[in-house]
């Protein structure tokens, strides 16, 4: 309940929701704008002149208009000048990327790292190493304006600590606040749970674009979850909303990291998958160990066969129960559920007829990752894309400082 | 991603928190308002006075300030003038309230139903039979700005029908319009779920009140779900959000309304509760009936004490797996699941421990509702009274035509 906004609030309101457009749609007309923006062409003029004044957008004459008269001007993002940093800290691997205005990845690096400990030392080493070697390959009159990363555990909302990462075996990690120093931009590093950032990826520029109401569920070492319900990510009370992986859908199950039996993540993770099918041992673990289970059950092998089915009935239970919640307009399947779900997806659908209530899932979508294992880096880069969205000029002031 | 609102966006939109102000915090001096909107004073002068002249609000002096000076005046809701209808359709029971501005009950009517078929010609019938009633007690000076019925079962959210209500054994319901036709007040009736009403009337003027992330669990027959996240009730696509009674708790556990088995309501409703303690026959339903089973479960009676253990065991499951995918700051429990969780606090708290993970669990509080059995008619208020505060004059001058 505060008071309307001034003429100012309007102003960086407006030109926000411009720079929005551009980001998010890519090059745009002026007179697109006008029209999607529901504000005349003078106004459109103003915000694009000092969005352009500021080196955020650039106007350029379209190539090819098919129609007579004064074409109207195209807006597009300088994706090569205005960018981020997003890191991703996964159980297998590390990534960052520089990724510019607009949503394009300029510049990646990864590597694989060894499940275990969370040394915070080393990561934040290893991640603002590769940010520093890909500044050194920039142009003199770029500009990063934000830095964000993907962690796989529970983010504190308040302070962005890493309050709990099962699968990174840490606690308490003043991460973001590490890295920041680290990198030494100048500038704080905003983190997040990597499914949550999954599901803004997936909602901002994959599957899920224009849906108001998904769940991303992303399956690695263990499930995680992100929810946009009302075009809203939810954060819950301290921050670590969306964690579905914990919901119990087998009392007495299998034995979970987290202390408890019987959760989605035991009975539908990477380990109850290939413990299913009999494949266990050194090596046998990862995307490529599932991946190899999906295959052979193709290819008629029983024994994968029944461990998908068994698989896929926990997780259409796990879907049913989050269909009946939230009503969600698509459900979306990325990292090892991808393949898990295009394994059994018929065990899946027949759960969810069993369970979930029929107007709940009459009109819902089951879809898989369109962003693939880039999700919680894209994510990351929206996260961090936030502040300049929110207030472009101040924030390009200051960059430039 | 709209333009930035007009002049007069802004005007409606002050004039809106105002009136919000006021209806919901109550009587509150002009000073305060200025330091809590964030306007000055003659902003807030030419507001109030705008809504004292449409008959929203009154202008007084304070009773007693114990200060020096020229006291402020103080700005009260026309809650004697400015109402709405809100209407209760339970399972046992109809109620129909007339609601001042400032959520005032100025008269209620209440009649007990036989569980059974929704029909349709009946019950609108009672309803606006009770609204008449009260109409014609009112002063010829008083105005009826809207009306909003809470019905357990789940409403679409597109155009208000009541679209399943397995408690009243109806389907695709045109409740709202019919009723609002037999009301004859040329207005329309908003129509929503009475869990989802109960959790936004408990978040508007009940226990969790200021709580931006809650769950509200309202059992009855069947246990309803109404949940605030960020500080917005979840709807879902099609508005059937919060059906956590549906949520699978015991897969292959009793048998649930819905066709499923082991939903939290045949685990843990009002049957569950009773058949457990060997309660079954006729008369044995109702609040009574599980207000007995706390009683006897209190004054010692084993049988009791190992039915409210079974039930609160998979109360707190459910409660845990809900804690887990939303993080809220506080579970309500309300209707006969006040009862049920204050005769199994322990064993509620016991599940949690078991199966919340510690984060998502050390800031939550449990708390009781504290609207009671009138929580989903406060709520259906809430939803009446929701045209007038996003447009004060414009729905006042309609409703004065």
């Amino acid at each position: 309940m505060r008071a309307g906004p001034s003429q100012e609030d309007i102003r960086r309101h407006n030109l926000g929701a411009l720079l929005r457009h551009v980001h998010l749609g890519g090059p745009i007309s002026r007179a697109e704008l006008t029209s999607r923006m529901g504000l005349n062409r003078s106004t459109i003029m103003a915000l694009t002149s000092d969005l352009t004044a500021a080196g955020l957008v650039r106007e350029e004459l379209p190539r090819e208009t098919g129609r007579a008269g004064r074409p109207s001007l195209v807006v597009r993002p300088e994706s090569a000048r205005v960018y981020v940093f997003a890191f991703d800290v996964g159980p297998d691997r590390l990534a960052v990327a520089r990724v510019g205005l607009g949503g394009v990845i300029l510049d990646r690096r990864e590597t694989t790292r060894e499940r275990g400990k969370f040394v915070l030392d080393e990561l934040t080493g290893a991640l603002s190493g590769f940010a520093r070697q890909m500044r050194r390959k920039t142009r003199d009159d770029t500009v990063c304006v934000g830095a964000a990363a993907a962690v796989s555990g529970g983010v504190r909302k308040a302070d962005g600590v890493v309050r709990f990462s099962p699968n990174l075996l840490a606690e308490e990690i003043p991460f973001g606040e590490e890295l920041g120093r680290r990198l030494g931009l100048g500038l704080p590093v905003s983190v997040g749970n990597d499914a949550n950032l999954g599901a803004l990826a997936e909602h901002s520029r994959g599957v899920g674009a224009a849906v108001r109401d998904l769940i991303y569920l992303h399956g690695d070492v263990g499930i995680g979850g992100g929810i946009i319900a009302g075009g809203h990510l939810l954060g819950g009370h301290d921050g670590y909303g969306g964690e579905v992986g914990h919901m119990v859908v087998n009392p007495g199950g299998r034995a979970c990291g987290c202390g408890s039996h019987g959760c989605l993540e035991a009975e539908v993770g990477e380990r109850a998958l290939l413990e299913a099918a009999g494949r266990i041992g050194p090596g046998q673990h990862g995307r490529d160990a599932v991946r190899a289970v999906v295959e052979a059950a193709d290819r008629g092998d029983i024994g994968a066969q029944d461990a998908l089915k068994k698989v896929g009935d926990w997780l259409g239970l796990g879907v049913a129960n989050l269909v009946n919640i939230f009503n969600p307009e698509m459900v979306i399947f990325g990292g090892i559920l991808r393949e898990i779900y295009l394994g059994s997806a018929a065990r899946v659908r027949s759960q969810l007829a069993l369970h979930a209530m029929a107007p709940q899932r009459e009109r819902l979508r089951l879809r898989t990752a369109s962003l693939g294992d880039a999700a919680p880096l894209v994510g990351a880069a929206e996260l961090a894309f936030a502040n300049v969205l929110a207030d472009p000029l101040e924030v390009l002031a200051r960059a430039n400082a």
